[in-house]
Parts: C-alpha cells; structure tokens; sequence
C-alpha cells in the first residue's frame, strides 16, 4: 500500500514531535529524507541538513503498529519543522494519512480486529480511569474473544445443520442433535443477554455517570449544582423557575465521571418555555442513573413531585437544612446539607457510593460493551437467536433454522470485523484523530 | 543526578505521546513502570498491565540528549494516561522536570554549550524557515565556534602578557609581540563588529522584519493593512482618525515574516489620545526595518508629513489609484494601487526585495546573533577591546592590559557558558517549555 504520513502527536508547539510513516518503502524514503544515509539500527540519530536534528525510531513490518514498514521521526517540536517534515514527505511521494488511517492499516493487515481498533479511538479520549479501563480491555481483546467464542460455539451447529441439507434426500438423519442444540442457544443467549446489559454500565464508565438533580421550584438544585461544580455554572437566583433549559456540567469523583443535570423545577405553570423545560427534565430522569430529589427542608414535608421510578438509585437531599432547628433533622435515608454553604462533601461521597453500586457488575462480568454498534449487533444476534429457539420450538427444518443461525453469526462477527463493508469501516475511522 | 520526567509533546490529546525520563536510574525506574521486564533493546514494546499498551527507547548515557541515561516511553496520546504515566513515574522516585531541564542538563553535562542550548528553545519557537535557520544554525554551533575561535587567538596574547608578569624583574622582556598583538586585537574587533550588526538580521529573521504603515490620516493605511493581511485586522472608517493606537499583526511572505505596524495618521490634532498615538507612531518609524509611506494620490501632491531617515528602506505607495485618470500616475519610484481593490501584489514583492536586501548580510557573513544575551556580551567585549587599543596606544603595561583582555574573554566565554552563573542560568531555562 502507498506511503501516508502524518503528525502523530498533539497539535502545537512542543519539546518534541512525532512524525509518522507507514507502508511498503517507508524506510526507503525516510532514508531519503535524512540525507540518504540507512537507517540500519532501530533507532538512529540524523542531521537533515537545513531543517533539524532527529531520532528516527524503525519498526520493520510485520512488527510494527501497523503492520508494515513504519518509521517515526521526532523532531523538535516547532510548528515550522512539523509541518516543513510533512511538506517533504510528500514531495518525496508520501500522502497524507487520513483519520485513523494507520489504525485502519493494522487492521487490514489483521494486526488487531475491529472492535480492538474502535478502542484505540476509545483510549485516546478517555479521561477517566473509568474510561481508560474499559477502552484497554476492549483494545486487549476482551469483547472479541468473547464474541468470537460464542460464534464458535454456533458454528459448529451450523455446520451440523448445513451437513444435514446435504443429506436432504434422507429425511431421518439428523447431525445436529436438537437437544444439545437447544441448551447451547439458551447458554448464548444468556451471556449476550449479560453483554447487552453491560451496555450501560459501559455508558456510564465512557459517557459518565448521568446524574438527574430535580426537585420542586426553588428547592436550590441549581446552588446544589454548582456547589457541586465549586464554581458558578448554573444561573441561580430566587425567582422560582430560574433553570428553564436542563443545564449540564461533568465533574470527577474518585475517578469516576459523572455528567450532572441540573433540570428545570416541576411546578404547575402556563409558561410554554418552562413546559418545555420540564418535559427535558422528565427525560433527563428517565436516562439518569442516579437521581438526586432535592428538598427544600425549610418549606416543611416533601412536596411529592419527584418521580418515583423503581429500578433507579435516588439520593434525597434536604437542603437549607441551615434554615432548621438540630431537632427538625429527623427524615431517615436523607441528606441534611446546605448547597448555598458549599459544604457538599457528604452528597459526593454518596454519589459516588452509587456509581459504585452501578458499576460492580463490570468487575464481575469482566467484558463491557461501549460502543453502540457493539449493542446494536448484539441486539440483532439476539433476536436470531430468538428466532432459532422459536423455530425449534415449531419443528422448523434444518433450512430455516441455519438461516437464523447465520444472521447470528453475521452479527456477532461484524463486531471483530469478520464481515464488514466499506462504508462502516469509513464510519469507524473517520472518527480518528489524524496520526493514529 | 536526580530522575526528571515530563510530558515531552505537545499539551492534548493526539494519536501518541511521548514522556521522556532522564537521569541516572531512569532505565531500572522505567522498567519498573512497565512491570519489571528489563528493557533489553533500544525500542521496546511493553504492556502496562492496567494503563496501556507502550513503545519503549532507551538512550544510554552518554549517548542520549541529556548525556545521561534517557527513557523515552510513547503511549496513546489520551491526556488521562500520560498524567497517569507521570503520576506513577513520581510514585517510584522520579520528579517532575522543570522547564527546560532535560536542555539544563544536557549543557552541564556538556553535551552542548549555553549558545546551543539557547537555540534549542528558539528552534522550537520558530514559525518561519528565517527563524529556524537561524537557530538550527546556532544549535549546531556557528556562533560558538565563531566565539571560540576569536576566544583562543586573544588566549594565547594574553598567557603571553601573564607570562611577563611573572618576569617582572627583567623589565625589558617582552613575550608578547606588541604589532602582532594590535593587529590581532583590531581584527577581532572587526569580526565582533560584524557579529553585532548582525544582531539586526537575527532580530528581522527572529521577530520578523519591523515595516511601519505611515502616511497623512484618512490616507488609507488600515485599509492597506488589511489588504495585505487579507482579513479585517484593523477598524476602518473614512473618519480621519480612526486608528489611534498602532495596530500590529504579522504576516508572512516568501517564507520571511513580517511585523506590519499600522500607525496613527500625522496631522495636527488637539485631542491628547490622538496625540499619544502619533508619539507611538514615531517610535514604530524608528524601530522599523522597512517603512511604507502611503499617500493618498487622489489629493494631490505629496503631503511631506512622513518622516526622511537616511538608513531606513522606505516604500512609497500612492494609495486610491483608482480614482486617477492613467496619465496622472506619473510619480517615479513609487507603487500606485488601490489598497480598497485589495490588489496589494506589487507591494507584498517589494517588500519581499527589500527584506531579502536586508537579511543578504546573513548569507555573506554567515553566523547571525539573534539572542539580547549574545548581543549584550559581543558590546562589553568590544568595549573590553576598544580598552586594550586604547592602552596600547599609550604605552600601558602588560599588567594592565591582561585585566582589560580578561573582561573581553569573560564576556566572550560568558556566551557558550565558559563562564556563567546559576542565576543565568535559572533566567535562560525558565524560557524553555516543560518536556525539553
């Protein structure tokens, strides 16, 4: 393949830069632009005459992060040699790389597969250890071995089943024993059924933990948030109904990323845009992990606004408590605090209590699925695998039964990129930074 | 020494990054980051068990930029992993580098001079072939070999008037022969001389070569001044003026960076703003390189308000051409053109000359000071010398004139860093980035 170049660290000013070049003759040019001499060591020092000195690192290919002959030149990191390097690279007959083009690379030429690819990307953006930890187990392989063991576990069945079409003419031979069959698809469809909740929890780790602050008009969710925030994100002042849009904000406890909203108060009102802003705040709730209610404890008993949802981890929070008397705080399960003090550390020890909570199953499960396309085909693994049992269940023939088969082992292998097409790999990789 | 490390790339996120250690220890401290495996070849691949996937080089001392032992470890650029590396690199003893640290002790283990490593910090800086040249020139030691050469020829003049000294008895003994010496003296004197004025090319190669914008008010300056930027830099009015203070952007043409300084329009005013503005404008004229007189051709003859300096390059453009009939475009020795049409081609190559006629002094004489530092230090030797004359000339003794040669080396060694303090050190690094 052609020779693409590209800068592969951050963009600006630095003390040193990385200049990446990959694919067949990449030594070979390289070598050119260091004045001719080989680079015959894995790592060399070279003058380019009027430009810099340098460090070329060589990975010949197969041993390379893509797979082919990759060389990578750090320079001094000024914007003008950056750019001077790439500007010679391609009158030496480099191209530039485009977005993910080297991840792309590795690949085609089978140095990883797709779902370990995708996590590069994942790696690159993580900013917690939380994401971090999910993107270097997926990078690791995780996702795909597991897949790639339920496919096996199939295809073995399927190709009983297609043995069987062979043998049409014998109506009685049956290879693929039913029962067997049967347990084995029930023993899939449950760990795609784990994998497939994982999925939130991955969410949570890469997106953030949602976090829904509601409560009545003027119970102080916007103070809370930003006492939360330990700065003046919100606009706060007295006037009931302040918040109209759902303001949202990140902030890292512990390591864990909680992406906090802070949602319009719900209150009866004619005011079309503050509808609006509590129809937002009902969805907010909706795809919250955790909801905090908060409570004006100054104003007497619990106005009862706040949505009661079963399966959600809510903390209830009663602020002003500065308002009361000692003997007033007497609600069990609630947070006595005062957001206008800023003294919030209980609520974001009990945040974090929560996240916790939530994301146990990760340590249990060990694999977590965090890209939405994983989700999407496992979604559709599962419902072939609905399929098949109801065709089993039936007494569908052979014929029908590997058809559904195969859709399931289509799905689970589009996520290692066992079957794929252009356009989702051009999907996929044009979500790279450059250089990577 | 002590182990450094620093984030070496530029500061975000990117495809990789790169944290760079040195000291003595820094391979056994990197082999313990990356789990104990010991780093047996100059690039490495390794797996931080819960962090990421790494390449390792390692430089061994003294063959590495510091001179001492140098780990290199390029991991995916996420921000949250190379603050990790860091974070677990000072967790097993290392500390983080101060600015310029790595260059610091690359000088004092003497791996290169003051000069040199003053140059790596302009290197980085550079946004223009004029500027890197420059410091790629002094990087790899043309203004130290320069300094040294003239350095040693002084030494050996004055050893030979120390060794008088010790003969002091025998007042008739003289080692050091006096014409030879007043030759010697008055050529390096001459070579220093060279070297100052070269300051002025290193400045316009360094800070961009100085053009003031000067004409009558409402001649049209701001609007050529955008012309030649191509944006909206300046506010433009047709209400004379506008431009109070001096407005500066740069530009760059042909790989030479200009400094366009657009100043206030001369006229007489009673307004005391205006009034400061025009004092501004005098002082850009006076630091400028090139000066451009605008004249507003469609009032007629020239308004005689713009400064006449001998030394200066001035370009005289007769601005709102267009607005004349063709024959009235009679003036020689000057541009006519029409800054509003935004066809300013002819000034941008006449510009382009004069700053090529002003930085051919660097080609004929080849070593170019660029640095306040060198500068000041070439002025007190020259002073030193100018001394020595001066003594010479009036028959004063050996003794005498070793105290004025010993200045004039001092400073002369005061450049490579012969002789330094650590203030003047602490001052010169404290420039540099972290990482380098």
């Amino acid at each position: 393949m052609s020779v693409i170049c590209a800068i592969s660290t951050p963009h600006g000013t630095g003390g040193i830069a990385v200049v990446r070049i990959s694919g067949s003759g990449a030594v070979a040019l390289a070598e050119r632009l260091v004045g001719g001499r080989p680079l015959d060591r894995q790592l060399c020092f070279r003058r380019i005459d009027d430009l810099d000195d340098v460090v070329v690192s060589v990975f010949r290919a197969p041993h390379s992060y893509t797979g082919e002959d990759v060389v990578e030149i750090s320079c001094h990191g000024s914007v003008y040699i950056q750019e001077e390097l790439l500007r010679r690279l391609i009158d030496l007959g480099a191209r530039l790389a485009e977005p993910g083009e080297f991840t792309r690379r590795a690949f085609v030429n089978g140095r990883m597969d797709l779902a370990q690819a995708e996590a590069v990307a994942d790696l690159i953006a993580a900013q917690t250890r939380g994401e971090k930890d999910v993107a270097l187990s997926q990078m690791r392989g995780s996702v795909s071995s597991e897949l790639e063991h339920l496919r096996e576990q199939l295809l073995t069945f399927t190709s009983l089943l297609e043995l069987e079409l062979d043998f049409a003419d014998h109506e009685d031979l049956v290879f693929a024993e039913r029962t067997a069959m049967s347990g084995l698809v029930h023993e899939v469809a449950q760990r795609i059924d784990a994998l497939i909740d994982s999925f939130s929890t991955g969410q949570a780790l890469r997106r953030g933990v949602q976090v829904a602050i509601v409560g009545a008009a003027n119970a102080g969710k916007s103070t809370l948030l930003n006492a939360l925030l330990g700065d003046e994100r919100a606009i706060v002042s007295d006037i009931p109904g302040t918040t109209r849009d759902t303001v949202e904000d990140t902030l890292v406890i512990g390591g864990v990323l909680f992406r906090l909203i802070d949602t319009a108060g719900l209150r009866q009102t004619e005011d079309p845009v503050e509808q609006m802003g509590m129809q937002r705040s009902r969805k907010a709730v909706d795809k919250a992990d955790i909801v905090v209610r908060v409570i004006d404890a100054s104003a007497g008993e619990a106005d009862g606004c706040c949505p009661a949802d079963g399966g959600k981890h809510v903390v209830t929070v009663y602020n002003k408590a500065d308002l009361l008397a000692p003997e007033d705080k007497r609600q069990e399960g609630g947070l006595y605090l005062s957001a206008k003090s800023g003294d919030v550390a209980a609520l974001r020890d009990e945040l974090l209590n929560h996240a916790r909570l939530l994301l146990a199953r990760q340590e249990n499960c060990g694999t977590v699925v965090s890209s939405v396309r994983h989700y999407e085909a496992l979604k559709t693994a599962r419902q072939a695998l609905e399929n098949v049992m109801r065709g089993m269940d039936a007494g569908l023939g052979s014929e029908l039964l590997a058809v559904d088969l195969h859709d399931c082992l289509d799905a689970l292998g589009s996520v290692t990129g066992r079957i794929t097409s252009d356009e989702v790999l051009g999907n996929i990789f044009s979500k790279f930074c450059i250089g990577k």
